[in-house]
């Protein structure tokens, strides 16, 4: 009875979507036990079911930065106040968030060390001591490490003080190189997000006034979130000769010459997780794609009085086959309602649910519900394993699917300012609209209708038109969204 | 020409592991590029080389501590100085160590937060908010993560200000449960570091002087290293009811009583790499053990001025074929003297070299080198994926037995004080020794001689001598050597 009641409460528990998302959200992470708020402000824990999203999501990048060339390591947490100096609109950029350590083991320090919100400024230091000849290029490294950045408004996952996240810093002989690189990245960040979290992403060139403080380009992949606002979900920057200059990284050159290396840098976060929360999830909890669920099937085993005898041999023994053939698999033991059990792993995303009953046995059958569709289906016992996989493979490919008809449906064209304003006002999403370039203008739009340019369409000509907001020649069109 | 000179001055920088041991270790990690100086007194950068190393070991790890139950989770990188300060013997331990963080986003924070030594505080802060009822037990949580502690004298892997590590936290419904708990991960160390790292350790029980900070009792396995000095190589600790009282982490218990939880904690660090590094070393540089080598194999192909056309092709199937196989491989295509890059893959410790030339390509064969014997012999080229596999676990295996037999070689006993500081003063390693207990004659041993009891056999019955310091019945027999 206990659990009759823990049961409805669980339920009740989560504010529905459509009422108010920003609850929604912040209820499924807290239900799900994704994240909980810390001591700390501004700081949270990921728990475990959130880490282990995490760590899929990790593993996949990691395996594709690899397959690229990409080689880890890691570098200082600390960065000497004077180095981060070095590069005068990164301090800029990055000086009112930072942290400072000024004690170390009793004592104040000479020189106050900055807590890394990135670390271009650390690692430029250390290229500098190891580039020499043009054979020392490329150098193509990347880091897995957590960074701070001191946030007045903080959201589990999306925007924390201190995050986790993946840092690639790269260093060529040439421009073309560098542009390469950072494009290739782009390219590698689309298809990770895509392929494991099948979120669909729209690639792009930020604006001036967006890019990454220090960088001569940034580019970056968009994802529009179940409320319609965008997520920037990674970013990729070409560095010019910028660092290269600030922290003096010159090499040899096959003609002699000395010359300075052209960087790149480019990273993604923890707040993937958020965005796999927000483009899936419905009113009964998260809906996790398949690759990076931390369980794909769970096995609810039911009955009256005695299913620890009549059902659970047979659970067992299905929860070794498919564990066996490779699927993340967990049988629920607990003593509780099959009920409460269905909310439960709903409310964790859990792709497949696998029930299994003294009637099933008899059939030699089991019950396959699906979390996306909330379809049912009886599948027989042998080859359940090949037919689970299959499956888990269509969940995969329709929640990419369902996810890109809503970003086509929520992306609507405007030429003209009152057609940009309705559209921003009613059905949010993203809005495609002419500019022409000017940052007075795309300050203008921001301020009247907090919509943003998320990106612009790379290497794109001018389209015809006239700028949505000035009536001056479009120089582009940009990727208008209010965005997290 | 210029190679030539290179490759010399390559070979020379090593100093004799037998002419200056402290010497030779900071050679061999400059020179195979497995970390280097930062720019931040006391931190190092592990280079990409290194950093592979640490990798592999992280998995082997990461694998045990997942099989055995437990789940990784994050928690937060500060601390708010009040929670350190609820454990009174935690904080007296790492207060002189720890690095404040004053200032936050351009302004003075009202309280100072510390950059985690260790998380026992903020995790106790979360157990506290997790667990109610005894269902709630056992929490198994593990975190990947850098912490911080002030160091006077630093040397790169063994003892910096910052390093990365693994620290579990558990909690438990019983005493007994948490000593189980203590107790099954320190044979989850030593099975890591003996399999994995072909290092062998003594596990035993830290002296009262010597355990953690806050913990009723510290476990510990210990290395013996190439010049005779012990390393401590993991730590397991119960907590007891410590930090669930400092942190009021308590639970209904089965009998409906309120009861504090029984803890335990545990760690190894990137420190593992320097003891890699001091087991199997020799004057040439690196020998990896090949389960957590970054490459096993390196392929050289030998040949005149043609090679690349008469060698190249045939390197690049074979290449194939072993990586096909499982086996972590890479073929040195650089315009060098063979010589030379026999010396680089020496310096870098790679297990076995496969050469390659236009004789062995007519006798379809290659000649096989290994680092650790230095033993070379022809292998057909026919089912060579095979052989190399067999011949890769020959290494891994007589590694662990070359570094058992040192250990054994210098480990001796000691009756009287006089035999005593005659072993400690000769041939440096571990001496086994009865001890009566007593802090001050551990404290006047380590004074007279530079050696501290490194652990105590666990669950030992009383010895029949008397201290081999003071000559009062001997309460237990202890591992004593000078240490890192």
């Amino acid at each position: 009875m206990a659990n009759q009641d823990k049961a409805d409460t669980f339920v009740t528990e989560i504010t529905p979507r459509s009422q108010d998302f920003s609850r929604w959200y912040l209820d499924v992470v807290r239900r799900a036990e994704l994240a909980d708020y810390s001591p700390v402000k501004g700081c949270m824990v990921i728990r475990p079911y959130g880490y282990a999203i995490w760590e899929l999501i990790q593993q996949a990048l990691d395996r594709r930065i690899k397959e690229t060339g990409h080689v880890n390591a890691y570098f200082p947490l600390f960065i000497p106040e004077s180095l981060l100096n070095k590069e005068a609109e990164h301090v800029e950029g990055f000086a009112p968030q930072v942290a400072y350590v000024t004690h170390g083991g009793g004592e104040e320090l000479e020189e106050k060390l900055i807590v890394r919100p990135t670390s271009e400024a650390i690692i430029g230091t250390m290229y500098a001591k190891w580039v020499q000849s043009w054979r020392d290029l490329p150098i193509l490294i990347n880091q897995w490490a957590n960074v701070v950045r001191w946030e007045k408004v903080t959201r589990p996952f999306l925007r924390t003080t201190e995050f986790l996240w993946q840092e690639g810093h790269t260093a060529h002989e040439t421009e073309t190189e560098a542009e390469a690189e950072t494009l290739k990245i782009l390219d590698l960040y689309k298809d990770t997000v895509e392929t494991e979290m099948a979120v669909p992403v729209v690639q792009g060139i930020k604006s001036e006034s967006e890019k990454f403080a220090g960088a001569l380009r940034t580019y970056s992949i968009e994802a529009l979130m179940g409320d319609g606002r965008a997520l920037q979900a990674g970013t990729s920057h070409n560095l010019g000769q910028n660092f290269a200059k600030a922290f003096d990284i010159t090499f040899q050159a096959r003609d002699k010459s000395v010359q300075h290396v052209w960087g790149t840098s480019w990273g993604m976060t923890t707040r993937l997780v958020g965005a796999v929360i927000m483009v899936h999830g419905d009113d009964s909890g998260l809906v996790l794609p398949p690759r990076i669920a931390p369980y794909q099937v769970v096995i609810v085993p039911i009955g009256r009085d005695n299913w620890r005898e009549a059902v659970l041999p047979r659970a067992r023994e299905i929860q070794r086959e498919l564990a066996a053939a490779g699927i993340r698999v967990t049988l629920d033991e607990r003593d509780e309602r099959p009920g409460w059990k269905f909310s439960e792993w709903e409310l964790r995303g859990v792709p497949l649910r696998v029930e299994i009953g003294p009637k099933d046995i008899e059939k030699s059958a089991v019950l396959v519900a699906r979390r996306d569709t909330r379809d049912k289906r009886s599948l027989p016992m042998e080859g359940l394993a090949l037919r689970l996989r299959d499956l888990l493979e269509d969940v995969q490919r329709s929640l990419l699917e369902r996810a890109r008809q809503f970003r086509d449906e929520h992306t609507q064209r405007a030429e003209t300012y009152e057609a940009f304003k309705q559209a921003m006002d009613g059905r949010p999403g993203f809005v495609i609209a002419p500019w022409c370039g000017s940052a007075d203008c795309e300050a203008r739009i921001k301020a009247e209708t907090q919509a943003t340019i998320r990106n612009m369409p790379i290497g794109g000509r001018a389209p015809a038109g006239r700028c949505v907001r000035c009536d001056n020649p479009a120089k582009t069109e940009a990727w208008f969204a209010k965005a997290y």
